[in-house]
């Protein structure tokens, strides 16, 4: 199941710092965002050309938990894993960790597959049910 | 209790918009801070005089359940009540509506108070207790 | 003219502010935009209603001049005034004040009316013109 | 002067795009402050550990034309120019271009020396002169 697990690495970007000092935590959601998309196209799959595919994928849950402080020009890792795949819905899960491999957050998000045209929930197409598909 | 719970009335922008024509699901933290914030003032706090005074609040945990989307120029409200203090800890649910009612988002976080200058974990000052009792 | 120029009234959120204490200098660019759909609602157009009915209006210039830093939870005011519709575009100026009307910034931007499904560049539309008429 | 010139890679992120289907122009200001910081890398200069020494840089002009749109997953290229350190004040260009070479925005910047501890403008501190000392 290797290939359904993959690790994203960024560095923190001045404006994502607040009056802390620490990244402000709104912008974990962005951090994971970015590695599910990067997720998706290990797995050969482009998130734009699904959208122009009229296939959307927005969450319908997400939690967070910030266990240490990110702060400017640290680089981290964002590891994310595919949890399940439950019909119309698919869940993430991630760890967040810093060059020390210290824990910087773990979380989870649940989204759901979206037909772009009616805005209605759909059971995860077909042609995407083996990315989808857990080993 | 009613001094413990806040409205917070907002209308979306358009930056907070993403390509599916709905508020970005990381818009909300935003959402939920600005209405955290509000409450205290409602309680006489000033976060910014807090800090000032060497009192942060950073995050521990954020979750977000997403039942209906948000649109540019829509109007929305965030209630936001107080849930526990629990030593160095303070958690927050809130539930954001639209004008007809209807649920658009439930959420909860928990706040950890944090000593500026030795960024350790404290317990709630004394002369927060009461701001952070519940009824 | 006193109906081409009005002004939106702001108070500084926590996630607006980095890590320097002041207002991130790309936060300005969404007060000016929050200040140009509040401008168009004075004169009776929704730019939400604008978009639907197929009439995009992006940028094509920014400029921005920073004067006084602002910070958490101050409060400050956007005045934006139309400068001139000159065919393909429009030109609005702000100038941004604190609550001592001290000047935080001054700004101008160019937008080009744009029809939404050819995506190329359009005159103002006739029933848009008494809007972007300059007294 | 090539040391004076440098290039960041960059590649849209989902939330960075609007209703329109392009990338928000406020998005730019973070493109020209991430290209900045690494042509400061470039020269051998953290801007994490400028701060720490208590020269903040923050800016006082910013000014972009926007050409061509950028959409959800393009790659793009940040040309970025020291044009000259004049006092207190250091002003870059910059050229965005796609993979195609076609100009996707231009944008000037300055910025102002300040020390951190009385907020007041300096000059630039000798040990940077060479830095941005224009060839």
């Amino acid at each position: 199941m290797c290939n359904k697990k993959t690790t994203s690495s960024c560095v923190v970007q001045y404006h994502q710092v607040d009056q802390m000092g620490i990244v402000h935590h709104a912008q974990y959601a962005y951090f994971l965002e970015q590695s599910r998309i990067e997720w998706l196209q290990h797995q050969g799959v482009s998130y734009a050309a699904l959208e122009k595919d009229g296939i959307l994928l927005p969450l319908t849950d997400i939690s967070i938990h910030y266990k240490q402080p990110l702060r400017f020009e640290d680089r981290f890792f964002v590891h994310v894993s595919l949890e399940s795949l439950d019909g119309f819905f698919v869940t993430f899960s991630y760890r967040i960790e810093d060059v020390a491999k210290r824990i910087v957050a773990t979380a989870s998000t649940r989204l759901v597959f979206v037909d772009a045209a009616s805005r209605k929930a759909i059971k995860c197409p077909k042609f995407l049910e083996s990315v989808f598909h857990l080993g």
